[in-house]
């Protein structure tokens, strides 16, 4: 567990990095990398305690100022940015001919114009692979939650209705994830099928899900030697694995995780149409971007009963969800707020690799994690 | 997914079980059977059907009056009871000499006096592995939800406070019950290694754990050979699995999750003492019986972060938990309503084991599930 209390002293670089070092890599004078929040104290040391880098530091505990940072990044070499910093031509622009690495910490990139990055011969380093673990427990627990009416279900307790409830056979009963000998076979759909969703279906398999559908980008050439490795592996409890048509996705799945890009492509591609389709007792997970589930459609989805229930970390329009907003208005939508990559050991991990990313960029070595701008 | 909505018609028997029928097992006079539940269209005509039963169902949708009941068992071959209906020395005698079966729809038998029940050679079934399972899955759903501060994280949202958030790299963040990179190993921990016990392992191995303890009856002879199968299993994910005293599960499980039976002898094994002893960044789960663990305990825990989270389907007095609860006080502590066992899948099957238990005790034929009471 690292410790997350502490907070590097100054706005500025350590006193020990303003000494001039010589260097293959890098000019006599140090390279100036802007920081747009405090990573911590177990991952901020990447970069203060190196010679050949000037830290520049935002001082504050929120997002980082447009103003600040603009006046910040001029003739910086490498600027480490989150999610919230809009990387756009002006702020290339802005921090000049020194640039040579935008890093940020996320597995997402719809903040950095990456045309004007690759335009300018820069670097962009990401945070991918490491999330994957987070995000796919966290997957599993809300498709148990839109299962198991975990919403609702707390509320009896929050609200002291416990003692009034009646027990009965089937009160307060949802779908089980998991198989039984009365219903032994469950199908998983996923929307994407890369990294995260082949770790969640790892963890679903030991849920007794017999067979797994996907639905990913139609552009991309069928993966058919990775599907039969994927599902070799998961022998004899997963029966098959298919890519299939949206339509299919929506009709046999007991459980559909959104796991795809968001951006303009895969907007609203969970539709009123995809969610009419849906098996009455199947619930919808979505772990990726808002965007990608139109919200009205969920909130009627679930107050006509077409689908059992719903887990979202993620909401089109987030964080700006208000308490009226149509979907916390149904008892079986279970939202939690965006944190499916936020555990200690995740977010470490991610802010050590953008630190990483952003020292081989300014050095001008391999950095552990880059996009590739060709393609 | 079977209909709930259905319910036989009247208090007694179906028209068709009024017929005399001939039975080497049975005398030509039908068998009385008290139904204290209606178990829905799917369970019940097991024994509506059967010619050889006279069935009485109590025919409201709450907990059987005991007056009703005591009136309608005079003279019954057969109960079928709930966890709510307490059978004890008043109840039998009541029944009188035909009773030959009491039959629990219920993995627990607290409710029930199993001295009385050897000494008047009775038999007695109930309803464990169907719920396996079921509670497996609430098992890691609750240490999922714990390590992730759902409760605290849900109340955000509901609120309406999600717009006023700051991000930051470890806002919001728990403790990762999967392995990851910078942290490869996982132990889980559990007080009581019986049939759900092994369930929520197998998943847990799916999450990346890497080592399981589990402390159990110390009366009991050790089980070597049963955990060398279990371990083979795993393997490789799984390094080790380890039988160990209280002390030690409380020492190094990073997850403890309670899955004992209740009583007097397990009361508040989870107390100040074990809890004090656990890790920092720990949760505990009970998805057991309320009675062991020490509520007043547990809240001091979460209040004086002894250990991270909770994440409970059971609390000791329940269903009387009032709003004022001092677990319901605790942001860090997730609570169900004992939801463990409530899926369709998992309580159809319940009921229908319920209901074949009764017929064969009935009959004098085997039982699907019947305690040992010779132990």
């Amino acid at each position: 567990m690292p410790s997350t209390n502490g907070s590097i002293a100054s706005t500025s670089r350590a006193p020990h990095s303003r000494l001039t070092t010589i260097s293959s890599h890098v000019s006599s004078k140090p390279s100036k990398v802007v920081v747009c929040r405090d990573l911590g104290p177990d991952v901020m040391p990447i970069l203060t305690e190196r010679k050949d880098l000037e830290v520049v530091l935002w001082p504050e505990d929120r997002a980082c100022e447009r103003e600040w940072l603009l006046k910040n990044i001029k003739g910086a070499a490498g600027v480490l940015v989150m999610i919230t910093d809009i990387v756009n031509e002006e702020f290339l622009e802005t921090a000049g001919p020194n640039l040579r690495v935008v890093s940020t910490m996320s597995v997402g990139y719809e903040h950095v114009d990456l045309k004007q990055i690759a335009k300018r011969g820069l670097r962009l380093g990401y945070t991918p692979a490491v999330l994957t673990d987070a995000v796919a427990d966290i997957s599993i627990m809300l498709a148990l939650m839109a299962g198991r009416n975990v919403n609702e279900t707390m509320a009896i307790v929050r609200e002291g209705q416990w003692p009034k409830f009646t027990w009965s056979p089937f009160a307060m009963c949802g779908p089980q994830i998991s198989t039984t000998a009365h219903s032994p076979s469950r199908t998983i759909g996923f929307l994407g099928f890369g990294r995260i969703s082949q770790a969640t279906l790892s963890r679903a398999v030991s849920f007794g899900v017999t067979d797994c559908i996907y639905h990913s980008n139609p552009s991309s050439p069928p993966k058919l030697e990775r599907d039969q490795a994927i599902l070799k592996q998961h022998q004899p409890q997963l029966k098959s694995l298919r890519s299939v048509d949206l339509d299919t996705l929506a009709r046999e799945s007991d459980v559909v995780i959104v796991l795809a890009p968001g951006g303009e492509k895969t907007k609203h591609i969970i539709n009123e149409e995809f969610l009419r389709k849906m098996k009455k007792h199947a619930v919808l997970v979505n772990a990726a971007r808002g965007t990608l589930v139109d919200s009205d459609a969920l909130a009627k989805a679930l107050r006509e009963k077409w689908i059992w229930g719903a887990g979202l970390d993620v909401i089109e329009g987030e964080p700006n969800i208000s308490a009226d907003h149509p979907l916390l208005k149904e008892p079986r939508c279970n939202i939690v707020p965006h944190i499916g990559s936020a555990t200690f050991e995740t977010r470490l991990g991610m802010a050590t690799l953008a630190a990483d990313n952003v020292v081989g960029g300014i050095l001008g070595d391999k950095m552990p994690a880059e996009l590739d701008l060709s393609s």
